[in-house]
């Protein structure tokens, strides 16, 4: 062996080439694919095709549908003067899950990082700029990760979207529920203090 | 959203049944397929039919390969006489960079791990006694990775295969080459002391 034969090759690279998955870790996936009865690689292989011919974006917040506009766009019974915005499509389910925001959404595709080559051009910055022309948006809140990517987008967005006169807020940093003080880092900690609220 | 579209959700499903992939990892692997162009997509759909179709295990030693007999085994100038186990065709790449391992491979397809649910006759272990049927054989190297399940499956086989009065061999079990001492664990430590060689 030394070299893989050229189908099994061009698997690894197709694998290899997902952000998060490395060369070894590709090599392992592919022996997998190997390794499954027929029906299962080509079940695998028609769901990838199956899900890039059906699902697309959202015309409007940018989230995955296989309808023109997504649920939650078309649901009259969502206040649409507030956008919550968010790297992916799972940070949608994860804000759906507290049952507590009834606003809507709008799905970035990544963040800005400079390290990963990731501007923000190949971000969906555009489409939500145009959702704030209309003039009916007075909230737009930053969802993003509190991590150095996520909190540069949602300061590079809030730059963008200020003179519009429309409000941007952050979600509150601080310490998570249930968690110990001893082990929170400073950062969190300074945080939590300088956000503190009235009891 | 909340519910992902239906062709998303099966493409989910079919990321996360391979091993090492979480649901929240097929996830945002499911994400960056959508995100491809549609050329890609395609491409790594048929990547995925075309190496199921054309690689398969050679016959001779399960390593994978498209043709009948794999390179390895089907060059004469190797010594036949010599097999070296291991877990996954990724390990046979790891000793032929080497240079310096002149025989012949076998590739079991994974290790004995009753935690995973991983038994002995999943393992393409009835293949490996077939060849050592013919009297060519002379000595069998057990190449598991030194971890538990690894050590497990070497164990198991060396008692398999010790009755036919073949010689089985284990990897030594030491310092790794440039590695500190300081910082080596006690049993890779005892295992170094207790396989010392004569300088």
């Amino acid at each position: 062996m030394g070299t893989n034969p050229a189908p099994l090759e061009r698997l690894i690279e197709q694998f290899a080439r997902l952000s998060g998955i490395g060369r070894k870790s590709a090599a392992r996936l592919a022996y997998q694919v190997l390794n499954m009865p027929a029906q299962q690689a080509a079940a695998f292989a028609d769901a990838i095709k199956e899900a890039h011919a059906r699902v697309h974006r959202c015309s409007i917040c940018q989230s995955f549908t296989d309808k023109e506009i997504c649920p939650i766009c078309s649901d009259a019974a969502r206040d649409e003067s507030v956008i919550l915005v968010v790297e992916s499509p799972q940070d949608v389910a994860a804000f759906e899950r507290t049952r507590e925001y009834k606003g809507r959404y709008h799905v970035l595709h990544g963040l800005i990082s400079p390290v990963d080559g990731i501007t923000a051009d190949q971000l969906a910055i555009r489409e939500l700029l145009v959702r704030l022309q209309d003039g009916r948006v007075r909230e737009v809140i930053m969802a993003t990760n509190p991590t150095i990517e996520g909190e540069a987008t949602a300061l590079y967005l809030s730059k963008l979207i200020k003179p519009s006169g429309i409000k941007t807020t952050r979600l509150a940093s601080g310490l998570p529920v249930g968690s110990n003080l001893e082990y929170a880092d400073e950062v969190t900690l300074y945080r939590a203090l300088s956000g503190r609220g009235e009891l």
